[in-house]
């Protein structure tokens, strides 16, 4: 019998109401700036461990995207999120400070889209009004953990990616609520469009072989291309139905990679580049010494949560797939001959 | 504005059709023996490391759960699965191998619970109709990612509780399914009981100031009395309602907090010790040498998957609470001056 669809619809239009993205310094310098909400001139965030600092960005991306639906802590039915840390530090302190009922994710850097996902779940069969959604990453957590101390100063392979210290966090309602207006360059003033989370494609672990943890992209890549060929299939839509559709953190040669296997799959080239990027590769200048470009949970949840959102609240763009994607890089089970299977969920948002 | 409701129904009956729990050598010597579906002789199940074997009986667990409800992996939606070692990589490799599409949970030891909670919420919801959840957890794998290698020989202090070597899985499906006939001790044949999960309160994280990595059931039992009481409150139901609430694993010394906290609140001792137990405190026998009692997300997984489900399809428990506790330990944060926050979520069950 066939793979019954991954794709779940959902019916009784979820929105997000809320939403708030915070980055750090490195991620302030690049091109993306103006869509964050909040750019930390001190990744340090003034608390005196990285781990700690990390769980302050959360905290405050959640809190914020409360305080913008115009919602308390005390209606929200559950929070939903994960980070990349071991137990999920920065979520389960994070949890514990907002007493909220809480839900630990864990998806790598798909989280994001996970838990988004499962909190549109939640609000749309309505179990919940209002749910929370987040993901953080920090750079100075992710490396000491997943790779060497800082202090230690290794070099880094062309293929590395550089982790976003960043994170973004949402707000899912039952209603949607009248955003008010904004005045557009030329100085007319336009009513904000709702943004409702309008389907979900739940992804498959798929195991590329790559054994290189230098090389998260090569390992994600096969997930994405996957799970965004699952999601066209369920819903019958082409490529170009949406206006943009992203992926997490591919980083240069993970999108490379995307594109070629897209490509390979009858999907057209110039589809691909008018339609197609990574926010691994959106958030950092090349100058900026990041070498394959943004990787993390935050890099998708902080773009998700800045700019889709926005250039979405403005109708700038109306149809998009956020696809973030993770790749389940254990640091033990390299060293036993695994290799690194990666991830990818699909949320599809619609403007309106 | 008070906390709404924290518990969710599930009134479109999603039932558990199939289950399967495995269990290492100590467990297999332990007074729970009969109830599991698998006994390991040997923990390493073959495989060349620990993270491996236990890879392989979250892996066993899930496949055979699916072949005794008479579904092949095809037919699965979705698989919400998790450990407690990091980045998930039991569940990981478990559903690379399976390919099914899958959602990475983490709750610490309150995983099973936590994906038993979200798969229904998915059956119920109409999202899927069969689904695969699961946890699992290794003493050998945890002790050498949480304390010590297991070379090192340390001693461990009398509240230290033994990491059970199991694995647990159910199958949730939309649609119930005779279970045929067995016969009672007296040779009469019954037809075995469906297993409904009729609601699921989800817990909030509780953090009581402990800050000792040997002091477990003491961390997590302030959330365990305070996802019970939420539970009674927002059902109105007395403890009495249920043939059985039991805790994942608060062992020896958190079952006792447990007890006195809920008589402060009210709950008479006689009830407490008529219908309440604890997971960690029933595996063992105190003559094996396990100081405070089981812990672990297996240790829940297979006493729920193996003891409660054949309990309930016979008929002998109609009603079952059950709750496993998570205590949220990070291994880096003791060291930065945190403490443990402890979460634990409820399933209530029914046999009809």
């Amino acid at each position: 019998m066939a793979r019954k669809k991954q794709t779940i619809i959902f019916g009784n239009k979820p929105y997000i109401i809320g939403s708030y993205s915070l980055v750090g310094k490195k991620e302030s310098d690049g091109p993306m700036k103006k869509w964050f909400d909040e750019c930390l001139e001190d990744d340090t965030y003034g608390e005196k461990t990285w781990e700690k600092s990390e769980s302050k960005m959360l905290k405050t991306a959640m809190s914020e995207a409360m305080r913008r639906a115009g919602k308390n802590k005390d209606e929200i039915g559950v929070v939903l999120s994960g980070d990349l840390l071991n137990q999920l530090m920065s979520s389960s302190f994070t949890a514990r400070d907002l007493h909220i009922p809480f839900l630990g994710m864990y998806g790598a850097c798909s989280t994001m889209a996970e838990s988004l996902l499962l909190g549109a779940v939640l609000v749309d069969g309505r179990y919940s009004d209002d749910i929370v959604i987040g993901a953080s990453s920090h750079y100075c957590t992710a490396e000491r953990q997943f790779r060497m101390p800082l202090e230690h100063g290794n070099q880094r392979p062309p293929s590395a990616q550089w982790t976003v210290t960043g994170s973004g966090a949402m707000l899912i309602s039952s209603k949607s609520r009248d955003g008010g207006f904004r005045a557009d360059d030329k100085g007319s003033w336009n009513r904000l469009k709702h943004i409702r989370v309008e389907c979900g494609t739940i992804g498959k672990v798929i195991d590329a072989g790559i054994r290189d943890a230098n090389q998260m992209g090569s390992a994600m890549a096969p997930a994405a291309v996957d799970t965004l060929l699952n999601h066209l299939e369920d819903t019958g839509r082409d490529l170009d139905y949406y206006d943009v559709v992203l992926t997490g953190d591919l980083g240069y040669i993970g999108k490379d990679i995307m594109k070629d296997l897209l490509i390979d799959a009858g999907i057209s080239k110039n589809m691909l580049d008018e339609r197609y990027d990574d926010c691994g590769c959106m958030i950092y200048d090349l100058q900026q010494d990041i070498h394959s470009g943004g990787s993390g949970c935050g890099c998708s949840a902080s773009i998700f949560a800045g700019y889709i959102y926005k250039k979405m609240t403005t109708g700038e763009l109306k149809k998009v797939l956020i696809m973030s994607t993770g790749a389940l890089l254990s640091t033990i089970s390299p060293f036993q001959g695994e290799s690194i299977p990666g991830i990818a969920h699909a949320v599809s948002l619609v403007a309106e």
